[in-house]
C-alpha cells in the first residue's frame, strides 16, 4: 500500500528519519508492501513545502543545505496554519517533531489531534504529547481507526512501548526501576572517575547533551517526565511529572562518591514506579546501587529499565550508545520509522 | 474469535500454560476478543483426551493428579497416532511440548508439520524444531497462512524473537553477544564464590537445572543450539549447532578464577555471532569479561543478549529469574501464551 507522509518539524531527528526512509525504501516494499511519498514538510524557519502529488526529498535537502526556503517547492500559496498545511498534504501519516512546551505538550498535541481528525496516523518523538495527551489522543485514534504512536519518547527509539504492546500481551506491569536520563548518568559516571560536578555539567553542555540551563536534567525533570509517560501508558494510570517524587543530583558530594566506591557501590539517579491495587507510587532520586544490581553496570550514556510483571522473571531492556554508524539522531529516527511500519501493519 | 487448542506433550510447561490460559481468560476476551476451548491433550504416559466439543481442563487436571489416564475423557476409540489425534481435535492451534531429540528435532518437527498441514498454528518451546526445521516450517506456515512460533526456545519465554519480528521492523542484525545457558552461569558464579566445579555441578543437579550427565550444559551444547536458533531466525542464515565454534567450561580452574577476580574480571560462557556480508561466524566459549561489559553483571541464573543492528545503539534484553510468584515453568509457558495471542492477531 502507498502512504503519503508529512512532517511537522524538520530538525535533526526528522531529517534523519527522511534519510532512513529513503535508505530502507526497498525493504519496506519487499517485506511490508509499503511504498511512500512525502507530501509535506513544515519547518520552523525554513518555510513549508506541501504538494499532495509528492515532494522530492532530495530536492528538499538541497534547498535546506543551501539555506533557502522550502516555500520554493510549494505550488500555489503557502499555508499559514498547521491545519491548512495538513489538509493540503493529504497525508496518511504525520510525523510531529516540533519544539514542545513540557508544561502543556503544545503545540504537538494540537498537531496530533488535527492529524488524527483528518484520518492520519500521528507519530511523535515528543514526550509532552504522551504525558499531557495520551488518553485523549489514544481514544481519538481508536475512534478514527488510526494510531497514535510515540516509541522514541523513552530510551531514544529503542523498542519499549512496542515490546509491551506487541510482544507481551496480557502481561500486567507491577513495577519498574531504571535509569532514564543519560545526561545525569554521564555526569555521575564522570564524577565517579574524579571529575567535579561543575566540570561534568560543562562536559555535557560541551557535547550537546545538556542545555545552558542544565536543570531539566540535573533536577530530575526529564527523568520524571519519562517515568510519568511509562506509568501513564504501561500501567494505564494517568500520571504527571509533578506526581513523581523527585530529587536531582545536586546534593551528591565527592565525599559521598568516594564512600560509595569504597563499598563497591555507585550513585545513580534511579527511576522507580510501583502499582499497588489501583495506586501508583513513583520516584526519581539518587540511590546507592550495589554491584549486584542490573543498574550498576549502566554507565555513561547507557540507559535502561527492568520491568516486573505477573508472567515473567524481571525483564530488562538496555540501550547503549555506540560510536560509529549508529549515533546522534538515528536511533530516535528509527523509533519513528518503526512506529510508521507498525501503524501500517495495523499493529 | 473462538480458538480450539490442542496440546501434544503435557508436562510442567504445558500444564502451566493451561493454567495461565484459564487465569487470563477474561483479559483474552476483553482485550483481544479471543475465546478458547481445549479440544485435545496428548501425554506421554497418562493417556489422551480428545473431543472437538471441548474438554474440561479442570477435569483433566483432576484425572492427572489422581494418576489416572486421560483416556477417560475421550469419547470413542483412543487415537493411536499423532496425526489421528490432531485431526480428531479439530484444533486451530497446536502447542507442541514433547521431549525432543536434539540431533533431529523429532518428533516435534513432524507434529508441527502435521498441525500446519491441517491448518493449525504451530507453537513450540522445542529448540530442535527451530534449529532443524525453521525454514521448512516457516514456509509451510506461510503457504497455509498460519504461524509457526517459538518464543520460548531462547531466554525462556521472555520476548526476543517477537521483539525483532514486531518491534524492530527492517532492522538488520550485524552481531550479538550474550549469556544463553543459565546452568553454566550459575556454576561459574558459584565457582567465583569459591565452590569447586564438581560441587557447583552437583548443586545444579540438585536444584534440577542440570541433568545427571551435565555435558549438554557444561560442554556448551545447549548454548550452541540457542546460538544456532538465533542465527537461523534473526540473521536469516541456516545454521547448525555444529557450525558454532564451541568450548565448554571444564578447563576453567580455581586459579584462573582467582586471577580474574584480582583483575575485576569474570569468566563467562559467552555466546557470539557476527554476520559479515553473507557469512556468519559464531562461537560459544569461556571469556574473561571486564567490569565494563554488560555481561559482567549477569550473575547466577540471569541471562541475556546484546544486539547490534544498523539502526540502534546496542540493544540488550536481559532476563532474571526471581523468587515468588513467577518461577519455574511460568515464564516459558508465557512465551507460548504470547505466541498464541500473536498468532491470533495475525502478528
Amino acid at each position: 500500500m502507498h502512504y503519503k507522509l508529512t512532517f511537522i518539524g524538520f530538525g535533526n531527528v526528522a531529517q534523519a528519519l527522511a534519510q532512513l526512509l529513503l535508505r530502507k525504501r526497498w525493504e519496506l516494499q519487499e517485506r511490508y508492501d509499503i511504498t511512500f511519498s512525502v507530501t509535506g514538510i513544515s519547518t520552523g524557519s525554513h518555510g513549508i513545502a506541501v504538494n499532495p502529488n509528492g515532494i522530492s526529498v532530495n530536492a528538499a535537502f538541497e534547498v535546506l543545505h543551501s539555506n533557502r526556503s522550502l516555500d520554493l517547492l510549494t505550488g500555489g500559496p503557502i499555508p499559514t496554519r498547521a491545519l491548512e498545511f495538513l489538509e493540503r498534504s493529504e497525508a496518511d501519516v504525520m510525523f510531529e517533531n516540533t519544539p514542545v512546551h513540557h508544561d502543556t505538550g503544545q503545540p504537538a498535541i494540537d498537531h496530533c489531534r488535527m492529524a488524527l481528525d483528518l484520518g492520519m496516523h500521528a507519530i511523535t518523538a515528543n514526550k509532552g504529547t504522551v504525558v499531557h495527551g495520551y488518553r485523549k489522543l489514544t481514544e481519538l485514534a481508536r475512534a478514527k481507526n488510526k494510531k497514535f504512536l510515540f516509541e522514541s519518547t523513552v530510551l531514544g527509539g529503542s523498542p519499549l512501548f512496542s515490546v509491551f504492546r506487541e510482544a507481551m500481551p496480557a502481561a500486567e506491569l507491577a513495577s519498574f526501576e531504571g535509569i532514564l536520563n543519560s545526561t545525569t548518568n554521564i555526569m555521575l559516571s564522570r564524577m565517579a572517575r574524579g571529575e567535579s560536578f561543575d566540570k561534568a555539567v560543562a562536559y555535557c553542555q560541551n557535547i550537546g547533551v545538556a542545555e545552558t540551563d542544565p536543570s531539566n536534567d540535573v533536577d530530575g525533570w526529564d527523568a520524571a517526565i519519562k517515568v510519568a509517560a511509562l506509568v501513564t501508558v504501561l500501567m494505564d494510570t494517568p500520571f504527571t511529572p509533578q506526581q513523581v517524587e523527585r530529587m536531582g543530583i545536586r546534593e551528591i558530594t565527592p565525599e559521598m562518591i568516594e564512600q560509595a566506591k569504597a563499598r563497591n557501590e555507585r550513585w545513580k539517579l534511579v527511576c522507580r514506579a510501583e502499582k499497588v491495587e489501583d495506586t501508583v507510587k513513583a520516584s526519581v532520586k539518587p540511590e546507592l546501587v550495589p554491584m549486584s544490581s542490573p543498574l550498576y553496570g549502566m554507565e555513561d550514556s547507557t540507559s535502561g529499565v527492568a520491568f516486573r510483571t505477573d508472567v515473567l522473571g524481571d525483564y530488562s531492556i538496555i540501550e547503549s550508545e555506540r560510536e560509529g554508524i549508529v549515533a546522534g539522531p538515528i536511533p530516535t529516527a528509527y523509533g519513528l520509522f518503526a512506529d510508521f511500519v507498525n501503524a501500517a501493519k495495523g499493529g
